[in-house]
């Protein structure tokens, strides 16, 4: 009865039971499932707790399965639990959505125990991982090279929802079929109470209670790699450490609180690096994100990820490095591509996280109407729809020299007030439009083919304001570029600056 | 020429060398360090680097070794580089001082080199680590349970004195005798310009380059356990990911960059978590440190460690876990060993981390002096040389009942006026000095006998305030227990509140 306590104790610990509710527990006919039901029955009146049997018959191995599904629901009536046995077919639905059958058989089944749980309206599913199965998850997400996020491990509770965006779901009816639904199971926790028991221990329970297990399941649904990872390498890194899967643990437990630490960090630092965040975008503070310690850059970007697509396992080191080092170059309209067909791209002084071939557009004075935009020189001109608007202040011609050009660019420009006229005005690209760019020695251009040069993102392109004098000649190619004809030269007699300014 | 140009970049983004000064190059005669001092030679200019070649012979081969030292010496001839070769019994001092031979060599080889960059005045000592020793070197860590701290694996630079107190120092001098001093190492810095080159890259350069490296003594120098980690380990792990190698060195790098935020976070709290720090003792302020996040609670525990004994890699998980787990249970006066011959000790709102066995007392109200000390009643008696005070209030017998006792203890206590009478005072322990401590139903006991029964430190004892009456009754155990005949009965008419405070 040792290990009653020690799970006892766990589960205060970790606060896993709700008292007073009903937990769906899945038996596959393993020992870990049947060692984990025999002491959860033996806990339920402490907790007052009902008990509540749920097995998946997968039809992965012919007869054996149903001989299986057959031996659980006999126990569960021998010891008086409810429970509630379903098949499907998981070979078919693997072929169907050609993925591995060892991955369907985990979506069909979460999606399976988190029905049974909606239905017993349920707080709780508790599943029988133990403390090899975690040293093996541990090892795996080493060799795979997720960070403190991976190294976790799996933790003692999780929300179901979590695990759900995690893996995916499939909606599963008792005769096998299948339908996605969206679900409301924030409420429904995922629970281990055995996640610190090694395998030894369960077995030795078993022998001890003779609990018979049908046979042991556990390999059924892992794959190759997991599989080989359990026979061979953590046996081999045995000869390295003895002690290895108590370190692998170890590992888990440290790396569990350095990485909340961590989400604490990023939490506070949220507010102060996000300029808007909707359920489509995230656009950062580039300065501000810049500021932070390289660890918070990291995370902020996993983080953005998350939020918007609610998985984390899966972001790999190399998407986030590629981001970061984009980033450190730092050029305005240059991109890098996420997991899960995200894009990040840079914009004037700030980025954006979205949907790739998304319209979200980074945070820049666009121009967002269709209509021309006459622009009040000097004076202030306001963009419609927009937090920004075009400042523009007339100086002698002596005001500045060629120096004191250096550097500006982008969303400022100094052009020559003879040129830029009494009615400039501002407004969208237009087919046929060709400028001369500054710097390019005289030669004109038609202006699609600039923005290609220039990288411009394509669906950028539409809303870049062009300043214009009449109809046709183009002044400046706001953010971009000025036309040569309307550059500073020496014999300017009288300027205009030219700002955008965010309100 | 590409090598180059990676490794000029690298010296610029971690800062490693110092333009205008010498660096030491330790060189082996191998590929790497044949390598290494070859793209410094072509560096050199850029950076004004003067370089100096050191070479020491570990005398751990036989003529193989001599002649290593001759070939580097006609190598570093040859390139008009000036060198300092020197030999040392590396299995003579193994023997003598009962290590392994390998780690002999290193403490050996380390010294060396910072003696060499001492005489010349040099800021850097260069050494030829690879990105291949760095994917061992984050493995090795991650088999032993090292944490963030170990998965960083080698850094681009370490301050020497780092590394001094990590794997420790030997004087050698050109004769092979060794005497152990202390040093002025802070300035010099060990730096690993190819750390994030893989040895293939090395192998090829030496090819095209016509280097011929005498041999690879990289294997010379290592254990056992790196070498079958080397050979074995990771060529079998790649058949899990063939990118193991890469995964290894990115893990390190995000450890790093994680690492270095959770030290932040230690140098933000350290100031409100730590009541007295000297070289000897840290004291921490119990309540603040139990609110920290579980992560800052280990990390602390690290950090004085690591300010008392200067080396952090030998921290292992247990010492750690234990001192986490004795602090929640929290009792006064209760221990946990730490490495290195460090104890902590529970105080009554403080804990210590000092030498094991050490007189350095945690922040309690001691009696320092021989003297005995008159107790005011009612009123505030200062406890000479301390921050302490016992202070007194005479109360009538009916201003609380048994009920208001409860948990009541420690360092206040409510007495029988009649039988402390009018002039109590505060002395320390004396032979023969024995009580009826309070709840042992009137049997009387030894002192001596009672402080080891509730396991108070044996350094503590002799500084237990007693409050006595006259010279020989003992009233009350300050800290501990009340004696019987004093306590508070239903008969009592006044009694006397005492209660230590802290200014």
């Amino acid at each position: 009865l040792e290990l009653l306590a020690q799970v006892r104790e766990a589960i205060v610990r970790h606060g896993l039971l709700v008292p007073g509710q009903t937990v769906v527990v899945g038996v596959s006919g393993g020992p870990d499932s049947l060692c984990l039901l025999d002491l959860l029955r033996r806990l339920a009146p402490d907790f007052s707790l009902s008990l509540h049997v749920a097995h998946l018959n997968h039809k992965m191995r012919g007869q054996d399965a149903d001989a299986d599904a057959a031996f659980v629901a006999k126990l569960a009536a021998d010891w008086h639990v409810p429970a509630t046995i379903e098949v499907v077919d998981v070979p078919a639905l693997a072929q169907a959505h050609k993925m591995a059958p060892e991955e369907a058989a985990r979506r069909a089944r979460y999606t399976f125990l988190t029905q049974v749980a909606e239905r017993l309206g349920a707080p709780t599913v508790a599943v029988a991982h133990n403390a090899d199965d975690q040293a093996e998850t541990v090892l795996m997400h080493f060799l795979r090279g997720s960070g403190l996020a991976g190294l976790r491990g799996m933790l003692p509770a999780t929300p179901m929802e979590e695990l759900r965006l995690e893996i995916g779901e499939w909606r599963v009816e008792s005769k096998g079929e299948e339908k996605p639904q969206s679900s409301h199971l924030k409420s429904i926790t995922l629970v281990r109470p055995l996640l610190e028991v090694p395998r030894a221990e369960i077995e030795a329970y078993c022998d001890a209670y003779n609990l018979q297990p049908r046979f042991d399941r556990s390999n059924l649904d892992t794959t190759y790699f997991r599989n080989r990872l359990r026979h061979e390498l953590l046996p081999y890194l045995e000869t390295y450490n003895s002690n290895i899967r108590t370190i692998l643990r170890r590992t888990a437990a440290v790396a569990a609180a350095d990485y909340e630490l961590l989400r604490d960090e990023v939490d506070a630092t949220w507010g102060q690096i996000v300029r808007f965040e909707t359920e489509q975008a995230v656009t950062f503070d580039l300065d501000a994100w810049h500021a932070l310690p390289l660890a918070l850059r990291r995370s902020t970007i996993r983080e953005a990820i998350h939020r918007l697509r609610r998985a984390l396992r899966n972001i790999d080191f190399v998407h986030v490095e590629n981001a970061i080092e984009i980033l450190a170059a730092g050029e305005t309209g240059s991109q890098a591509t996420l997991p899960q067909g995200l894009m990040l791209t840079i914009g004037y002084d700030v980025f954006t996280i979205a949907d790739e071939g998304s319209h979200e557009l980074p945070d820049l004075p666009w121009l967002l109407t269709e209509e021309a935009l006459d622009v009040t020189v000097p004076g202030y001109t306001r963009l419609p729809q927009s937090r920004w608007g075009l400042r523009a202040d007339v100086l002698p011609g002596s005001a500045l020299s060629a120096e004191d050009l250096t550097g500006v660019g982008g969303w400022e420009a100094y052009l020559d007030a003879t040129v830029v006229g009494i009615d400039p005005s501002l407004r969208r690209r237009r087919p046929g439009d060709h400028f001369y760019p500054l710097g390019m020695r005289g030669r004109g251009k038609r202006l699609n083919e600039f923005m290609i040069n220039e990288k411009i993102p394509a669906f950028w392109r539409a809303y870049i304001p062009l300043l214009v004098s009449g109809e046709d000649e183009i002044l400046w190619v706001c953010g971009w570029r000025p036309d040569e004809r309307a550059a500073l030269s020496d014999s300017s007699q009288r300027l205009v600056h030219f700002r955008f300014e965010r309100e």
